[in-house]
């Protein structure tokens, strides 16, 4: 079993490298293995690419390899056992005569569920499943989202201080957390398609919204900017407007602020999608709706106060990152990060599941599902 | 140096065991080992008694173990090099023919630090220090603090949602973190000699104050209730005033009120500490007086909001936990724990220190040591 779970460990290392780039496929890692060692290595290559198990057994035919009683094929995913774009894995792994397999996560999808795991078994391959479960599972939040909802999946992130404040009572937050938080941000940043943002927050910090990684060159995701009133479009430009990536820019703003919006994105190159409110929800169900028009299946909300509650309110928010660092401001009219909720007790409170515990520094990270009551 | 530290580990929990009733001596725990195996035990007897070295080579001599060239003692902090009201411990350890020593933590009192080590090494020892020196430095905040100021350790613990709130708007707080945590506080209780709430915490929730740990009989630490305008004082008796630990608790208010206050107290046959302010500052440079001249050298402070931010203003909290659970009010106006502080910048945030992060369930601990800008 430990031989399994370092092995694993290694199949969630290759997916790794797929982060970000599969959507809305999931990022799946995959490793051949030969008495005790790593032979060969692979990873899902970007929509209608080779899936993790097809690169990794293609590598090992490269390296020369053959397959004996010994060899096992780790995958942190249940392989696919539907031909889509690319010829179902089952049947490359049935083709390659290795007769073990070691499985992460079953597929989430409820129509394929369990289908591989059987149809390997039913050959008679020795399949072990579960291996690293939660790991594998967390290696694609989207996807798993997707494939069980058909809508976008929407995460949060906040970063507070140990009495929840988001900023000071002047809206200054540079810097709550540490170097180490930071760069765990622009890691989920670069997994999400979409980085969405409050006119407040824009007007506040003039932020770029961009992913920037060391070794990397610069670049940008889609960038939602919530502005009911077109408080941004002033003067002196933000930088989200202006920038290399402005046409990755989507201003989202009610309908009735079309004319005005569009005659300014049109200078600037930017997008707007202008929405109908439905029951007063700000438009935030029919940005769902246009989010997956344009194929954007998982947004990353940064702030501020007004856009996360919002979506909070809307019950239209599925997973929370909270970093909180080691300080207190003791403010009571410092920034806090969500408002409009009254509960009459704990119970109404809204719970995270399928908790995770994390330390970058001194800071920590707590993240989760949302549970409404 | 893994055998040290496995050692040490050992020595760490024999310590445990003296958790909360040597103040303010410092916990210690020793092991003395032969051939790869823990031979002898011992830890701090309550004040007066043998401390941990010693009653580790009682131990060894009862088990009729004899010294050889192998025999290594480890203690958790610096052995005791001055004849205080028991002998020294350097004398026994020299006495005893052990010719190795590993020690956790040096002695933080400014008059002793080193000198036991130096000692040693004069008499040919070998000694090593420093083995786990932050877990063996943890096993003693009071003590820590007492003889480097002369001063009480004051702590606060609070217990927080994600959004950083202790209540509903309603004050509520049942529960906001699980058993797991809970348990901690309970053995943070236990730690100290005293524990401290507001007036507001009495009304709102009357709590018993009292440590319930699994297997022992309830029991109770000095039971502070600051109340400024004896509104505790009513016709339905508080917990703290009526059960059977009624003379542990004391009645924190103002001289002005004193006479008002003894009136009351001589019924239930609880104290009053009627306190001068300074400076406006609650009292609180008094109660720190006063919890010297009678002998209490740490208090562990469990709100609310007003209590909590008394200290905070007044620079006297030393250390703080702060228990975070999983779940969200979203309401601007729940209960937050500090108010009364304007910092214009992050930078003017009180930050922690020598921080430690724990988790328990779902829950997290940060906690750490006060740094005020």
């Amino acid at each position: 079993m430990n031989a399994d779970l370092k092995f694993m460990a290694e199949a969630i290392a290759a997916a790794r490298k797929a982060w970000g780039n599969t959507h809305p496929n999931p990022a799946v890692g995959a490793v051949i293995v030969q008495g005790d060692r790593v032979v060969a290595r692979g990873y899902t290559q970007p929509v209608g690419g080779d899936h993790a198990e097809i690169r990794a057994l293609k590598d090992f035919r490269e390296q020369g390899a053959t397959v004996d009683a010994h060899t096992v094929l780790y995958v942190t995913l249940e392989p696919c056992s539907t031909e889509g774009r690319t010829g179902a894995c089952t049947d490359a792994i049935l083709g390659s005569g290795i007769r073990r397999v070691v499985i992460g996560a079953i597929d989430p999808n409820p129509a394929h569920r369990g289908r591989g795991v059987a149809l390997l078994q039913k050959s008679g391959l020795s399949v072990t499943s579960g291996v690293l479960e939660s790991e594998c599972t967390d290696l694609n939040l989207i996807f798993n989202h997707w494939v069980s909802t058909g809508k976008p999946f929407i995460a949060a992130k906040i970063a507070t201080t140990l009495d929840g404040r988001i900023a000071t009572r002047g809206g200054l937050s540079k810097w709550i957390t540490g170097p180490k938080a930071r760069e765990d941000v622009m890691r989920w940043r670069s997994y999400f398609p979409a980085i969405a943002v409050g006119s407040g927050t824009v007007l506040a910090d003039d932020p770029q919204l961009t992913i920037r990684q060391q070794g990397e060159p610069e670049r940008s995701p889609q960038r939602f900017i919530f502005d009911r009133n077109l408080v941004t479009f002033r003067d002196e430009r933000p930088k989200v407007y202006t920038d290399g990536f402005a046409s990755q820019t989507i201003v989202v703003t009610p309908e009735a602020r079309r004319t005005a919006a569009e005659a300014f994105s049109q200078k600037f190159g930017i997008q707007i999608w202008s929405l109908n409110e439905q029951n007063g929800d700000g438009g935030i169900q029919a940005f769902l709706d246009h989010c997956i028009e344009a194929n954007i299946y998982g947004v990353y909300i940064e702030g501020g106060a007004h856009l996360l509650s919002g979506f909070l309110r809307a019950k239209a928010l599925h997973y929370l990152f909270c970093y909180r660092a080691p300080k207190l401001l003791g403010d009571h009219s410092a920034l806090a990060p969500f408002f409009g909720r009254e509960p009459a007790s704990m119970a109404e409170s809204v719970q995270l599941a399928e908790v995770k515990h994390e330390s970058f520094g001194d800071d920590q990270l707590m993240r989760g599902f949302l549970r409404y009551p």
